[in-house]
């Protein structure tokens, strides 16, 4: 089963933005045995969206378009998708029902551009958008699909997730495919891939193993095709656990958990609460944690204490902590996380401090240094890390090393 | 001038890496004036490649191609493109040379496969690649030009920016073209595009106005082609101040500004320093604000008042406040604002709480009902947003509001 992705707009000819949803599709669709043969980005004109589907039909059992649907005029594709499969176009109330409702809700009114959003090709099978106000289209020609997808990428990956991927599966025959991803962090991906060698080396041929490095964690995912699912992932399951036996310690999760999910989940077992005190990470950490749902039942807040003084005067760090060894020392994280301890009445608390750059090192402290400390009533225990000069690298990087000291603290209670 | 970008390699294909290249290519070559028409990423099998070159070739006068060149023997690119030319391949002493040399000063040897990698078409101009073993290649039939380029990011643009550009504006001559992007914050994009349609529609035809939103933002871009790059600036610089008087409120920058950046340089300007005080953005807001290098010039801390008792007994939120009205409410906003403003000691509070979702939302306030507040010691403003369920764009979009807030309040001083 082969696929072509085409990406339509200027903005990523002209390199505003960076196609990121090409690679998102493109693993969804590798997830269920689909290969991706080609991706073409092009041009917002008829002509050159017209050569594109031409191309991707000719190549393919299944064609996926993103971008080009929103209301405003420079949006063409609807129309040349009509012209190319020679169809005309019709008023969909049903949408504009679903529009005039959704602006209903946020006290406003839908504009004319609404109505004209709402013209579809007459061979159109719309995909319904929660997400936003233009609907996916699937259109089938002979033995070839052709699905048309808005370009934002939250209300792509749901269609694609509720949408798209069901009815492909539906659509066609697609030989079992079986994945299992080990979620890791702590080590590098080299690391890794020396630790797990023996296994990786006896893997059958209908068995492959990828390493997916991410900031601060890989994800190891094998794969494994065959004629009985059953079969296949009973041996599959066989080569993760010998996996997994070789680098327990770094394993936070499987398939689509996150690390901070499985923190969540470690808190709420063993019944403790959290905090965070945070100066270079600027409220990162403090929004990895909250970005799940149900947080509030473990996670009590932070003192984001990006000024000297609020180190001081929140979190009770000594001046002459501050004078002797610097902000950016192991005396003054272990004192932040003493203080969100007593200011924010929690069990654990972690802190940050450290230079996220790209400037403001010194000889001393190069960008990139960076302290934490994780502790409760009874124990601290503290980390340095030197990293690079990439600002957000460094503050993403440095959340992820936080959220595992939390899990290793954890773990050892 | 059109130019068609070809990215060679399978770990594009299965969303294993995104392609960042062709975005950065892409730009380099805008700003020349050649307008890139066409990017496709394809498969390192000859067929693939093969094709891809021949689309390229038939509607472009300039193909770049990246990927493909390393040692190893799944790397066929070459070969095809000599296949291509109908050429033959010779041993090329130099670059075996420039090999080994690199090889002894890290005191290592070249490799058998090194010797295959110096085997070059016939018919090719080598560029001196000063950062890898992989030379770029150039190649020229009748009117265009094919280059071939390493996939790694630093030989690739050392490469362009070296050999490829100057080698280019010396064999072409390039057309200017312009552009202009307008930024906005606080109306959706067909909200703005009907407020525009008047200057939209009175483009000239070597013009193009195009809509590009994100979460809460909407980039406005106008792009002009023409003979003489002074006047086409002129006009264009013309239709930009038409746009701006349309909606000169909702605009906060122009081209590669930042909001986040745009609301720094206002605080650097007015010399005021902020806190944020926040609840359902978890740190989201604080992380945007500090994402920015330089902002502890004006960004002092938060208070992440994630439970009840943290607004209450670090913000000072009256227990009567949240017992009346709720933790989500214009009054316990206010108070955050109030309590920031005194404990955090800045010019300025932003203070936000919500139901970020996708649960807990109550039928009186349901999930996505968030109420945000901006103040200093004489005034405070407050506002009311009605979201959607999904979480992290609620996280996202309040962010992005509050930033605004924080621009409009200062804007007013």
């Amino acid at each position: 089963m082969q696929a072509t992705l085409i990406t339509v707009g200027d903005e990523i000819l002209i390199g505003q933005i960076v196609d990121t949803n090409s690679a998102w599709i493109a693993q969804q669709l590798n997830l269920q045995g689909i290969n991706v043969s080609g991706i073409i980005s092009t041009s917002d004109t008829k002509k050159a969206i017209t050569t594109s589907i031409e191309q991707a039909m000719a190549q393919s059992d299944i064609v996926i378009m993103t971008g080009g649907l929103g209301p405003t005029k420079d949006d063409i594709t609807k129309k040349t998708i009509a012209d190319y499969f020679g169809v005309g176009m019709s008023f969909d109330q049903g949408t504009y029902d679903r529009i005039v409702r959704l602006f209903e809700r946020f006290g406003r009114t839908a504009t004319e551009a609404h109505k004209e959003q709402c013209y579809m090709p007459d061979n159109v099978n719309l995909l319904l958008n929660k997400k936003g106000t233009a609907p996916g289209m699937w259109f089938e020609e002979q033995n070839t699909v052709l699905v048309s997808l808005p370009g934002v990428p939250y209300e792509m990956k749901y269609l694609m997730e509720y949408e798209v991927l069901p009815k492909l599966k539906e659509r066609f025959p697609l030989a079992p495919i079986v994945h299992q991803t080990i979620l890791t962090v702590g080590e590098g991906e080299s690391i890794i891939a020396d630790a797990v060698r023996p296994v990786e080396d006896s893997l059958p041929s209908n068995m492959k193993l990828a390493f997916l490095p991410n900031i601060g964690q890989v994800r190891l995912r094998l794969s494994a095709t065959g004629e009985d699912e059953e079969i296949i992932r009973k041996n599959l399951e066989e080569k993760s656990k010998e996996i997994e036996a070789l680098i327990p310690e770094l394993i936070f999760g499987f398939n689509n958990q996150t690390l901070e999910a499985a923190v969540g989940d470690l808190l709420k077992e063993k019944g403790k609460t959290l905090s965070t005190a945070e100066s270079c990470t600027g409220g990162y950490l403090a929004h990895m944690i909250t970005s799940i749902s149900g947080s509030s039942a473990y996670f009590i807040g932070s003192i984001i204490a990006y000024s000297n003084q609020v180190k001081q005067r929140q979190l009770g760090v000594q001046s002459e902590t501050l004078e002797k060894y610097g902000a950016v020392s192991e005396q003054t994280v272990k004192e932040m996380v003493i203080g969100a301890l007593k200011l924010l009445k929690t069990d654990i608390a972690i802190s940050v401090s450290g230079i996220a750059g790209p400037t403001g090192g010194t000889p001393d402290k190069p960008v990139g240094t960076i302290w934490l400390a994780v502790g409760d009533a009874t124990k601290i225990e503290t980390k340095k890390l030197q990293l690079g000069k990439d600002r957000l690298k460094n503050i993403h990087y440095t959340s992820v090393q936080a959220l595992n000291m939390v899990r290793k603290f954890l773990l050892a209670r």
